[in-house]
């Protein structure tokens, strides 16, 4: 875990926790870019305006004012030009796409990993600055269904990676809002979304409560309510799901094409990523704007950490005067994902510091020399540093001991320079112009722990 | 150049400009991991009182405020805990080692590439969110000299490396502040900071008002302050700056001490990265925390680009109740470097998508068929896509042209998968188990423009 930082909410890591999400941050992008999506990144500062028109205001957001205001910005914070941190990447994205859209060739593949801000109260224990890696397909005037066949691959591609690293299996639950919103309105129920908040809040206050607060709110009957709750209760890994739906005999044109698209996820997570994905009739994702496949995604056994991996489908990520932008897309939380690895030892670097080579000093006048081994080495990739300080040989060797560093090489006087493994004690002869470590040993590696 | 955002000051590339910039953060990564630095990463967010503590109150800070507050956090507030954007990576890092010391290693060899804000008047036209990619050594207590030596010849390799893209010859231009402060204590000048600042000024306002300057507010007479500038007049990419210096007659320790040092710099830098770092005893740097070696970097024939990259050496970064940190380090203002490279086109990339293959749909009722191609493409590292829609092989070859993307792929019907390459026109039955491109097609790379 990090160590206690001396604002809550902002977590720093110690080197070695660094390495451990560097590495994360290399395997999520080496994935996405082998499903060819382009890499972006937007500034930290959205206008407030643009940040709050999404619907999203109880969102907590930083503003930001300069410490040496001068009147030229209050002019401009009056005329609503207020800069806030982004909260999410999604909002940056639609402003990005519209502002962009003549260059950008569409459907548009993107993947960006950034922090985002929220101004949460320091109390509350949450992080108040993370990051995100979130991919994204986005269409202009319309995007084809099977992108949301292919969006939640990209993330078990990336999370499976993972697991090399000590990540636990994980599950992506998966429903399709139609499912829900076509079996509400085969119940004759009229008020949809009040029915599918109060059926998101079946984690946090149980089915009893649920089935109250349907009744008493939304209202259903208390046979409408019980159907409502048997439908959130439908859960297979499979396409079995489709024919425990159709028994319940609701009927309506939007339940048929959820299911169909639903099923159609379920088939290809289970050719291509068996194992990984689930249909679960239960998530319906707080966010109004999906309309379409909706994705949750938890580490087996660790229900407490919540999703690390969430998205879905939206019909209008933004509109313009002549278009609109679909997308569908999904967003990991790499520092919650990497503050689980961290803290629950599932991952560890093997070294604190990238050097594979100590270059022992043998007198402070020959520290050119040991310059020179060091760029000898370095220039054929391996990770040198030269000893601080010409002290007693024991002592050099314990510095490199203290920080993993697996080599240490000593200059040679009469004779040739040896190197010394100093995890063996092994040491041998040796040439900086052609002596190589192991593969495994020239740079950290992160592995299970 | 960046397309014109909406707000000035904070620079957004699109794809393939975000291309070259990842291609230098890679770069720069990669040598100081060569180096044997660590990277660490701190919150974006420090308390305002500790960057203001530093003495940098000139700086223009964006201080935090939460959209909803409450009772709580005007608490926070009023107990002098306002939350503001670092402006550099320097405040921050002396935070973290102070907040760390007892889990760090010293000399603690850390670089750390991040955004960091500046609260500018919008209408200057600077960057108001930019990239930093610093380097420094910290030690605890004490640090050798020769890390001045060092961490120079870090940066001289990241940049040389850059050369390969397109960047063009730069000069790292040095300086000791002990020659200038001995010179001056040895023509028995007394306000040896004011002279420094004055003499920095050298650029901006030329050596006639210099001159004026250093008689009318720094004390001196007509014949100290010819001195000054004919000290700040000597160049030389070799040691013999030494020679023209004692020339001058003027005698003082301190100054013997700076010549030894400087000469040191120059030697080594000649030794390791010729014609790369020039001693050149006008550079001052304005920051009043050097203590040793100042570092100044130009792009060769392009001055207006200001430095690129600068540094120093500094006696006290941090102070505790039992320790003093010093600390040499170098900073690489990315965004500037890379708005360069864009601007003036000096590099591109050579795609502006990820993909290497695009698999053509014959039919929509085959995408799974395609996906399965795609994916075993993908398992041996090669960035694939499969084509958005099923449209005729003409558009679908034209959206892998319009992209980039070198390769079009086509699923066999009775025959066997054909790929062509679209540059050439070159069309071969390929196997999607064991087809691979030239390494050069694989990913997109960065070349000169």
């Amino acid at each position: 875990m990090a160590r206690p930082a001396s604002l809550s909410g902002f977590p720093e890591w110690l080197p070695a926790q660094g390495i451990v999400e560097q590495h994360v941050l290399d395997t999520l992008r080496r994935t996405f870019e082998l499903w060819g999506l382009s890499s972006i990144e937007t500034r930290a500062v959205e206008l407030l305006e643009q940040l709050v028109s999404k619907g999203e205001v109880e969102k907590e957001v930083y503003l930001l004012r300069r410490l040496h205001e001068d009147p030229a910005d209050a002019g401009e914070e009056r005329e609503g030009r207020q800069l806030a941190l982004h909260f999410d990447l999604t909002v940056p994205l639609a402003r990005y796409v519209l502002e962009n859209a003549g260059q950008l060739q569409f459907p548009f593949r993107r993947y960006q990993i950034q922090k985002v801000w929220r101004g949460e109260r320091p109390q509350e224990g949450r992080f108040r600055e993370f990051t995100q890696a979130d991919v994204d397909v986005i269409g202009n005037g319309e995007l084809p269904f099977h992108y949301e066949v292919e969006l939640p691959l990209v993330m078990a591609d990336a999370l499976t990676a993972l697991r090399a690293i000590g990540l636990p299996p994980f599950t992506i639950q998966v429903n399709n809002r139609k499912v829900a919103e076509g079996f509400y309105r085969g119940l004759a129920l009229q008020d949809v979304g009040g029915v599918l908040r109060t059926v998101d809040k079946l984690d946090k206050i149980g089915p009893a409560r649920v089935a109250e607060l349907l009744v008493a709110e939304n209202g259903a009957d208390e046979r409408q309510a019980a159907m409502c709750l048997t439908l959130a209760g439908i859960r297979s890994p499979d396409v079995s799901f489709v024919e425990r739906v159709r028994a319940l005999g609701v009927e309506h044109p939007l339940l048929d094409e959820g299911l169909t698209e639903l099923a159609r996820v379920v088939e290809a997570a289970g050719e291509h990523v068996p194992g990984v994905l689930v249909a679960d009739l239960r998530i319906a994702r707080g966010l109004d704007y999906y309309t379409g496949t909706v994705y949750e995604t938890v580490l087996d056994g660790h229900p407490d950490l919540g999703s690390i991996c969430s998205g879905g489908r939206y019909d209008e990520l933004a509109r313009d005067e002549r278009n609109v932008y679909p997308g569908v897309g999904l967003s990991i939380g790499v520092t919650r994902l990497v503050s689980a690895l961290l803290g629950r030892g599932f991952s560890r670097a093997t070294r604190s510091v990238p050097t594979c080579v100590l270059v022992a000093l043998p007198d402070e006048k020959r520290r050119a020399e040991c310059d020179f081994i060091a760029r000898a080495l370095r220039e054929r990739g391996i990770p040198v540093e030269v000893s601080p300080s010409a002290s007693k040989y024991g002592k050099q060797i314990r510095y490199a001991d203290r920080r993993g560093i697996p080599f240490v090489w000593f200059p040679g006087d009469e004779r040739d320079d040896e190197v010394r493994d100093i995890r063996s004690g092994e040491q041998v002869p040796a040439d900086a112009a052609a002596w190589e470590p192991l593969d495994e040993d020239r740079y950290p590696r992160v592995v299970p722990g």
